[in-house]
């Protein structure tokens, strides 16, 4: 039984979404990843929607570019959180269609939206929804953060020793 | 059984969607007007879009404002034409979300997208698909433009007469 | 005898717009295919727009990019139904131009606009056009959409076969 | 015990963000609401962040306007899920400098943004993060999202009784 | 004979449009003022642009708004200098589309754009061109701009006497 | 003799520009206020700026509307900090042209600009300049930051006590 | 003496630029070309411009990327018309800092603003403007409009001859 | 003891930030370099802020990219003038999102923002804060200023000498 749901609405999204399976791993959270098209599989669509709290999930993860309803269709299907991905794909203007097709959504109907090719921060996002009520999620998620910060104060050392001209 | 169906995501797009209507009345087509909302009634809309064709509707207007679903999920779910309509809605950033929304569809999927709040274009439109196989339509476009060209020349007119200062 | 026209304002929209002609093919539909520029060729444009119903044309797919005026003049001298694909090329602001130039009709002058080098779906959109009529090129349409949903279905199956890792 | 903590930059966002209050309160959910400046009070800010945990919140929705940082800020400093709300303020471009701040963090760090001047959006996110461990939550939403329905169905028999000139 | 030709898509542009009678009216320079439709009335706009230069036409002054292809079209019929106004219409995304559907014409066509709504400009940059070849004109827009300039300077003497706090 | 200098591009941006008189003499820097056309009176510029550091000026605020030039073309006349005002004037396109006008300039002559219609940030700014010599302009600035901390806990205070429905 | 002044702020622009030149000496219309830089040469330009009349110029053709002032500028010290050509410099904002810093000029100072990068659409305006009083280049003019159009004919024949997959 | 402390959000803008530095250094003004986050190293962010007074600088130049918070909350805790560098960073929306988060704040708390990836105006601005009341930097500023124009002129010779076919 997988705490995530992460999908996506066209196998040419997989390099993107994949770094939100890639920190769910990271940070010790269960998911499952699949292809589902708001456009092309409706009905897959709306059984993954209206099943996913029954089948143990605590989030669902969904990303995909263009006019890109597939968070805001399963938003509209369940009322777990939904968290959206905005995917730069191919033809997009400049990745504005799929920011503003996931973000705008009506009252009554809310996606959580990261940042276009955000898919690491959404899966963050969904482990710190884990996180409230499971502890080792929550210290995974706090030892994350700590290892940012290291690796910042790292690279502010190295830039203090090698000098700015030679880094 | 109606030629064309108007739709839109909620009565608050009535003022703007009210315009197709009243062309196609107009322009001696058959219609039939109803709300359906993508993100809050999903099986009304699955319903109206997979039964469309078989009632006869040879094309869908769909209205909607912010992210914008319903007709991109309509036409994923009916052959048949169908034309978007972004409102520009309350809270919407300048139109931009509902432009975006329903104009940038995935390949397979078209959605035929008129002007921002442009019903009235959408009804013309649907019009123009039902006169390609019904002359009376046709001919009622035909006449339509005709009118558009004659008031153009009368104001002309009418500027000449008065002059740029007095009218 | 054809029923789609296809027309671009120059050769350098060809290796876009020739997705319509392709699709078009797939679907069984007739079509023409010609180069007309609004700004080089007007009288040729005028010429094609006012005999394109005569001819037999059912609707008009029109490509052109910037500043794109080829797809709204047509819609201005026929009652057909005009698909207006923008179309990206050199120079344009990023597409915003052809988009605009082409969504944003006046009133009763309506250009049904689909995605950024969105010719395929211009194409399919004009079958469905003709499906309004023709029940073949219904049955065509409905077997492409089945096929859209199959090959979603099978990169799903491969995914979970392969894992993410592995795809 | 507050489940969700509801903070804005100014008391110039009360108007939108009490909108987030205001569902909570229907849907079940504690809270607490307060006013942090991520610029004018950074000291109080931190101080939120870090023991907002501790003190049992289990979401913080932030709302505000302009180069808005303190959703960005306040999700730096605490592991639990920020959910931030675009303010459109007085001297805002059009609503685009607040979306951008909240919604284009850096990889690590996410905030879960909704629609501008969303906050009744993220009121039910926070409730949904709250439903993933509280059953009576959950059950809140589902009825929300039932009358949501219902409220659409009903202005949809309205439509048809009355008819889309008298309405 | 007039020196410049003013034409406007519509009459609802003339409360713009006519700053360019004005100003060409106070620099001396002949004009004649005219509704001209691209979409509406092509046939009258094919005749205007192609007898422009016969008739004596020095400059054309063309304003639309939305998808304007006046200016554009116009420009593409003659040899002239033509001059466009971009109009911010009702149901404009912001400008956005008469700016850019009159700035980005492609290689071979120019339209010299002023700034939205900019029909005073229009006006002078006609002035401006007269000007070329006729002295009396260039004499009346040094004047023009020597006053332009005795403004500001006397606003400033007013700012000096007043103090900011008073004016 | 005067160590701040407040020009404007003409006496419409006055409303705008004099909050930063306002805080500059709050803030106890004295300063001087002219209009100042770069379009207009482009010699007064050209002695404004060359002249401005023997004056005894330590920085200059330069604010201006929709094609802004003043503040570029004044920082490329003195070494001085030159402080750019965007003003949303009539007629701009949201604002965008006279921050882009001012904010983008070239490698060589930078402008420090500031938010649209930001004309008392612009004072803050020029008042921290001056504080980096002058110790009694610093501490007005801390004493300045501390009443707005102070306003904000206060709201908050008042926030508390009255509850978010009562406010 | 040459009829037509080219200029751009930096040697950068030059390959953007020179297609002014080019399309000049096609159409026999004599020209100038140099550098001038708003920013750095401030003196050259207001020479530039002060002067340019008296040399002999009938219009001035000014190029500039980013935070672009020297077509407006030059045009405040002249009554010449001044044609502005937005560059896509590098670190531009995609083309709209230049663009709006030309384009949106203030009543008083038209700058006749073409395409981004569309030098040589400049160069024909300012032949257009030559050919107002000179009837060898409106000759030269009408023969290039018509080779325009002769080359969309000849590739709309070939495309008819080898068909769209052929070529 | 340095003037200038120049910081980044990450050792990714090092490429563009070291151009603050090299100008820096070409201008005789002293300075430190480091890398401080917002979001990763709040604390040292804080600190720096804090005690930058204290230890002698004069100004802050601080860039970041995407959601970038680092320069406004720099700002929020110090008098100083702090000086914005919007940074193009890796998935970033063209730049807008790092221009508008540092752009755009609130009343009270400047950030002299430069433009796009504009480390070295930035560098030149943070010497013009010094030349305020250091007559070494203020030479060297104006020597930097006579170069760029030499510079100028010398292409423009090039230009002159060559042609514009062979440079």
């Amino acid at each position: 039984m997988s705490q995530v749901g992460i999908i996506m609405g066209s196998k040419s999204d997989l390099p993107v979404m994949k770094e939100a399976a890639e920190i769910l791993e990271e940070l010790g959270v269960s998911f499952e990843i699949d292809i589902v098209s708001a456009h092309r599989t409706p009905e897959k669509m709306v059984d993954y929607a209206t099943t996913a709290r029954k089948r143990g999930l605590k989030a669902i993860i969904a990303g995909a570019g263009g006019a890109a309803h597939l968070p805001g269709m399963v938003a509209s299907m369940t009322s777990l959180p939904v968290i959206g991905v905005p995917v730069k794909s191919r033809n997009s203007i400049d990745g504005w269609d799929s920011v503003l097709s996931i973000l705008q959504m009506p009252g009554g109907i809310p996606v959580a939206t990261v940042a276009l090719d955000g898919a690491k921060n959404a899966g963050i996002l969904a482990a710190s929804i884990v996180s409230t009520f499971d502890d080792e999620v929550a210290a995974n998620l706090d030892k994350y953060k700590a290892s940012l910060k290291e690796k910042v104060l790292n690279t502010a050392d190295e830039l203090k020793q090698s000098g700015y001209k030679n880094i």
